[in-house]
């Protein structure tokens, strides 16, 4: 392992972090509130980074290198990135602020504040600016931003983008990752104006933009989006949670001209068929409920938030009936496309797993055929099949355990198996003790740790974490 | 499909069930029961049956129709067994009667009535004897006993036996079959005798050792295992659910002489440490609520209970602490030794599982390394591997979508989750609403009906009912 250069890709992101810390101590400052978090924390990252940064190394770089840069970045990304909150006075201790750092840049929302509006303006915008800056990558972010990091940028940008197959838009990463902060940032101020014209305070537009653009779900408000009591900011947060869930590769297509391309994506139409079929479904379920439209306002939202794993709520939805419960624990286990800023297992693997179960019935029936998987008209690999089964398994394995290990603070099970379901799948809410109008606080300092890494895990989608759990990975080369 | 050589295959095996029918017949007449409930049965049996049997047809027989043979088969075996329940007047609906029949069948051990001790003998014996037939698979029986059933036979022993890989014990089918079931019958007889040494009734140790050798788990007691309150009983249970979850390949082996290499066998390895782990741990977790020995007692019952599908109760398990209860869980989704009489995924494809995610870290350290997976020292074919893979994901999959459709009823997400894991699994009670103390008679018609389904579709390992669902499977070839 190339342990020297995996430190400089480090110590560069932490520069790049520092940076971005400039923007909630300018927010704080405007506001007329204590710098102290924030002044306290910058010379602490600017040091680390500096130091790693200037770390000489030569220019070997695998596969394992980036996954473990990844890996390790994100650790110390959300372990700076917490030091603000722990500096602030609002949380009783570091784990807290390490959970709720890793639950923003892992784009989770899950939070261990039981009411979060008495909290400064500053920390609030940190807290959802971590959203945004976790939604596209804070590696792919660096990439943009000092493309001479060394090492081929692809690894990372691979060890580092959700889904199963990374779509190079152009041939050199630096540029691909341009392209995609470019569509992210253009996105995020169209929501920012479209959230304020239907009656959100610019503050609230700004921090509720980011947490849908980066579909991370930290909400200004104890009661989520419901706070604001109004449908039409509900329905533009639907639609945007959705354009949010959606592969950025696509709107790039959209960019160049090829909408008719674009639109004939196959996990794009599988993911459609699962929201529309599961609010009409939810819908019906809590029709008794609410009077007519509300029930299908109250499922669209609630679908769209679920399954672009943003997390948000317009109701109470730990409320209603099994079904509609049920269903919605399946959706945070589906997620949103690959190649988006959602979280989970995402859509096309899911799709894989489906055709390749049929392939398997199929070639029981007619054992001569040559059977292919195919996605959007083209054969699929079959190593990277294996991945995504593997993947897969892999996920609900981790997540089994998971729960068994939360399971030791003796909350009741329907808690602890969504607090797993929704963290490892960055959702953010779960159900009972973690439901929509509750908060992770009352778990133990070991389950904060264990929901933290579920949460990166599921961000990192497996692998970077296990490379760099693995006593193979650590051996000099 | 060749429909009438499925048929034939079908109709023989209907009556060899006929024949099975015989024994309870004969209980029931000695303990001066009303014999009709048998009486009315066997004719339709017998007649349906021979009508089948004499369908002539080619001998053109694929993989294909060994699955679908083995699909309608269940289903009618547990049609037809029903029939003595429904004459019997102690169940409600047919619905009721097929529920039982299938979970008698499929050695789950689910039961929907709330009180068993009523019964008459005869048909408790039968319901019980059903899972002694179903353990070994009644198309196995049918092979054993009539080897010129047409058609290659080792293709229906493959879609009936479960497990990723079938060991054939010797090169024919027919001759296979048979010492598995000598095998089976012989440790059937020893069980029987020790259950009675150690204090249980003639009629308990036939009627429980029939539930323990095919890991079904019906009880004739409302309160299980427990209610005979016997620690020598609950140890000698505890011994035999381990011995019935291991590869019956194993013990003819020893048989053979061959201990060492059996005793080589990295399945057997796991499932051990996988039993010994968790009754640790669980033993540890119930302490308080036991008196020393008690703990570490009721904790090896259940463990080997849930482990081994059998789903007997020493105790109430429901009212242990999440951490336990939630072991349990995962215990029914792992279950017994492939090639045993035991259900769910299996440790053989656990372990497959785990082998090939590690392969899949190390390909990234080391990507110029040739990596295979191996299993007692042979390498697995990929085929096979693929196979585990999409196993899992189906399996996950459809106890999700089962667990939704059962939602319905509206009962808590523990009861329906652990009730459909329960059932995939074979392993017969879940928690709250299903607990070890209750039933499931209070879900509805179409609710049993999914979880029937849920029952074969785990005792056949997916293929078969994927096949016969296929539309394609039902075209003329």
């Amino acid at each position: 392992m190339n342990f020297k250069l995996v430190f400089r890709i480090t110590g560069k992101t932490l520069l790049v972090e520092a940076g971005a810390m400039l923007l909630p101590l300018a927010v704080g400052f405007l506001y007329g509130e204590d710098p102290a978090p924030f002044l306290y924390t910058l010379p602490l990252l600017v040091l680390v980074g500096a130091i790693f940064s200037v770390l000489k190394s030569d220019d070997h770089f695998f596969p394992r290198e980036g996954f473990f840069a990844v890996a390790l970045t994100w650790l110390l990304v959300a372990a700076f990135g917490a030091l603000p909150f722990y500096f602030s006075g609002y949380f009783e201790t570091y784990i807290d602020c390490f959970f709720e750092a890793v639950s923003g840049f892992t784009t989770t929302g899950a939070s261990i504040l039981t009411a979060v509006e008495p909290l400064p303006k500053g920390i609030l915008f940190w807290r959802s600016f971590m959203h945004w800056l976790g939604g596209m990558g804070v590696l792919v972010l660096t990439i943009a931003l000092l493309p001479n990091l060394g090492g081929r940028t692809l690894q990372l940008m691979k060890a580092e983008s959700p889904g199963p197959i990374v779509s190079k838009l152009v041939p050199k990463a630096s540029q691909s990752s341009k392209i995609l902060y470019s569509i992210y940032c253009g996105m995020t101020v169209i929501e920012i104006i479209v959230l304020h014209l239907v009656g959100m305070p610019w503050f609230d537009s700004i921090v509720n933009s980011f947490a849908i653009a980066g579909t991370g779900g930290f909400s200004i408000r104890n009661t989520s989006i419901a706070a604001y009591g109004s449908p039409a900011i509900e329905i533009a947060c639907t639609i945007f949670m959705l354009l949010f869930s959606i592969n950025f590769a696509l709107y790039f297509l959209v960019l160049c001209g090829k909408v008719k391309q674009a639109l004939r994506s196959d996990e794009l139409r599988f993911f459609l068929i699962v929201v529309v079929g599961s609010t009409a479904l939810i819908a019906i379920d809590i029709w008794p409920m609410y009077s007519g439209a509300d029930a299908i306002r109250h499922a669209a939202f609630q679908v769209s938030s679920i399954i672009s794993t943003t997390g948000f709520a317009s109701t109470n939805f730990d409320l209603w009936p099994e079904f509609s419960r049920f269903l919605l624990i399946l959706l945070m286990f589906i997620g949103a496309c690959a190649g988006s800023t959602g979280g989970a297992i995402k859509c096309s693997r899911l799709l894989l797993l489906l055709r390749s179960i049929r392939r398997e019935v199929r070639q029981v029936i007619h054992p001569r055929e040559v059977n292919v998987v195919k996605l959007d008209g083209q054969v699929v690999d079959e190593g990277n099949l294996r991945s995504v089964h593997i993947f897969i398994g892999a996920y609900m394995l981790i997540m089994l355990l998971a729960v068994l290990l939360v399971s030791l603070d003796d909350f009741s099970m329907v808690t602890n198996f969504s607090a797993v379901a929704s963290c490892i799948g960055n959702v953010g809410p779960g159900l009972e003790g973690v439901g929509p109008m509750s908060s992770y606080a009352a778990y133990s300092g070991f389950s904060k740790l264990v929901l933290s890494m579920c949460m990166i895990i599921g961000r990192l989608e497996l692998l970077p974490v296990m490379v760099l759990f693995s006593a193979n990975a650590w051996k000099r080369s």
